[in-house]
């Protein structure tokens, strides 16, 4: 697939520094409007809106909502209002939706003036819901029928209005007072003879969502239940939308980095990498670099109040901090990143938590052994070529190991599972604050046992 | 939704234990398949039997292949040879494949005995396809078309198959030597006129997978293209099957987790957390873990040389050696969890690399400015109340957390990069190695700064 698309790229290339603009156009109909749109990502500024323009008719409203929103900003920059009018047109409403969200007000300003005044009406509903609602998410344009219809006239009516719509292959069904009522695939309506009855054939058991439910939701719904398109009902319960497979994969992804990201002490961002300013990646940092720095204040402490006396033992003592407290970092956020994301994907949930428990509890005395273990001969036989070490010494050390990883187990577990039913983001809990507490309890529990044992 | 779903399942326990068992089935025709499989998982060994042999005839095999392998092995142990028939003869062979690859190979056999001879062919071809390629996850039960065939004729085609196919909205053309020609839609079906050819509509412009192709792969693809299913091809180009949306939407969060579970080093397994066996979780590990103790064996050799020169000028020098560090560990993975998923969604490539490494040092320069200026604050006002500390040792500590973020940032973004480029996995490099690094490096840049400026 790579070199398939690299060697297509060369191509493209070619035909289009060479100026061979009509077989540039005949190439451009033989690939994904995904690949087009990453290809002129790449092109310079001038460029891209020259490349753009070459692009068949049919194409250029499918590349232009794939490619990033700078470069979107910077195309409509440059169209004339006609051209806007036709790309816009073309496209539809909830990739608008997207889009708009993502302009300047006098960019905005400039779409809305070029659309037609239905879809302007649409677009402005669709934008006051909250960002990353059902409602955001969702598109307008869906088939819909009266359930009197036959079979045959549902399909002359996806004849004529087909075209237009995100989906054809899930059609809904909704009385007089755009109540749902029912749900029919073409797939059903396929299967079944031309004259039966939209109601007698219509599914009455209907997955729906509501307009304000947060894409955290629709990325469930989706995974769980096979479906292609959802309907999305308003509070009056009428159905206002649906969303699509294809958007429901994108939520998914973005849930998915979202959660990557706070896991990782990151405040999560919508837009790529790359084309992040600095100053949105510094603000996602800065805060919980600091929270953090600061959280360390307590081991400093703790290190402060203990230390000559640990220094009067051994030295040893405190070349094996660092050791401690790291492997007590790392198998906590072992337990918590792997309980964080059971619950995201809803495999774990609060009542579970004596279970959770009962398991990390074991697990976490099993991997203590055979981790201290390995620690005591590792003292004895590396360590003790460069610090001072005794097996009392070796066995205190061993002996704190085991505690903090059961301690950091116990902790990494039950944290993220506290803050769901407290409604907090576990995802948050994972690894920084965790590591902070696993810290400050493992040096005390290190100090604690090295003055009682040695 | 959630509370809608546990009023069903409230309703469904009571009727499940009333015995009033037509009711029961009445309610379960309205409930999804998938909510049901959640219900049932929750009963008792006996009554999950019993439970599901009051499924409605049409939803058994649909509710059997959403329960957990666990599940499904107790129930085809219970079931007679006549219900195992019945019940994987009503799956798609994915499915069927997918429950096979969990089960002991008794269990196997008998799946396999009580399937029909040509099912069973296709089931051991797609079990011959290495775990997680695109041949694994793909189904033989598609539609196909020859070229010569109008409209009208298709559409009787669908007709008459699509019942057991798994999606009949995208159809394939194959030559007469199963070579794959061409795409067309039902869509594109319905909207064109009865007496058309096939030929003539078809897209032949076709993104497809290779059977060996990895499941990686499949996850992008379809991220990238929004279509509801892909046809894989095998070595000699011949069409062998397809993956579906639904299936892909799986894959996706499997990678996604995939990826979660090594940036915090736990070797993934795919199964979900309550079912995996203690000695499962322990292995999944206890490797990372002694791999991590033992590599911290490197600071506390540097501790170790360092040791009395800097007890020498101040203590307090070793009560912020957890902070430095820590700081240095957050900062660190910060960057290379970020770069990481960036990788994994294809928004950054090896090329970017200096562009990544000029944005990242950038940031490592402001954020390390902006924390190590906190921090000396912090040093003289807070911990100067429990330890020694003069403006010189605020400066020193405060310019070596500085430099350890500056350095950390570095490390964290290009050793994921450096890893994609000698096709390591970027996410087994994201934390753990990153820390350990960074960890030995800042520990010596303190040290040697200590004594220089002390």
């Amino acid at each position: 697939m790579e070199k398939l698309l690299n060697e297509l790229f060369e191509r493209l290339s070619e035909l289009y520094s060479l100026r061979k603009f009509s077989d540039l156009k005949a190439l451009l109909l033989d690939i994904e409007p995904a690949d087009t749109a990453y290809f002129l990502e790449e092109l310079g500024e001038n460029d891209k809106v020259l490349f753009f323009r070459l692009l068949p008719k049919q194409l250029a409203s499918d590349v232009f909502v794939e490619v990033s929103s700078n470069t979107q900003e910077y195309l409509i920059k440059k169209f004339s209002d006609t051209e806007l009018k036709e790309i816009i047109g073309d496209m539809f409403l909830d990739d608008a939706v997207d889009i708009i969200e993502e302009m300047p007000s006098n960019v905005v300003k400039r779409i809305l003036k070029n659309t037609s005044p239905e879809d302007r009406a649409t677009i402005n509903k669709l934008l006051e819901y909250p960002g990353g609602s059902a409602g955001s998410l969702m598109t307008t344009e869906y088939v819909s029928f009266q359930s009197s219809l036959t079979i045959k006239e549902a399909f002359d009516k996806i004849r004529k209005e087909g075209v237009d719509k995100e989906t054809i292959y899930t059609c809904y069904v909704t009385d007089s007072r755009k109540k749902l009522i029912g749900v029919v695939t073409v797939k059903d309506l396929l299967l079944n003879s031309y004259e039966s009855k939209i109601e007698d054939i219509m599914e009455t058991k209907i997955v729906y969502l509501n307009t304000l439910e947060d894409k955290e939701v629709v990325a469930k719904v989706f995974q769980k239940y096979d479906f292609l398109a959802l309907p999305v009902i308003d509070k009056e319960g009428c159905m206002v939308g649906i969303i699509t497979v294809d958007d429901a994969v994108d939520v998914i992804q973005e849930e998915a980095t979202e959660d990557i990201h706070k896991m990782a002490a990151v405040t999560p961002t919508d837009k790529p990498y790359l084309k992040q300013g600095l100053f949105t990646i510094f603000l996602s940092r800065f805060p919980w670099l600091v929270l953090l720095m600061l959280s360390a204040t307590f081991t400093s402490l703790i290190i402060g109040v203990y230390e000559e006396k640990l220094y009067l033992i051994t030295p040893t003592l405190f070349a094996c901090i660092p050791m401690i407290m790291g492997t007590g970092g790392n198998a906590g956020s072992q337990s918590a990143v792997t309980i964080t994301r059971a619950i995201a994907l809803d495999e774990v949930k609060f009542k579970d938590i004596f279970r959770v428990l009962l398991k990390e509890i074991t697990v976490g005395i099993i991997l203590g052994l055979g981790v201290s273990i390995l620690c005591f001969l590792k003292l004895m036989f590396i360590d003790s070529l460069y610090n001072e070490v005794t097996p009392l010494i070796a066995f205190t050390i061993s002996l704190s190991l085991f505690a903090t990883i059961v301690l950091a187990k116990i902790v990494g577990a039950a944290l993220p599972l506290l803050a769901k039913k407290i409604k907090l983001d576990p995802a948050v809990m994972a690894s920084p604050f965790i590591t902070t507490i696993v810290d400050a309890a493992s040096l005390i529990l290190y100090c604690a046992l090295s003055l009682a044992i040695l």
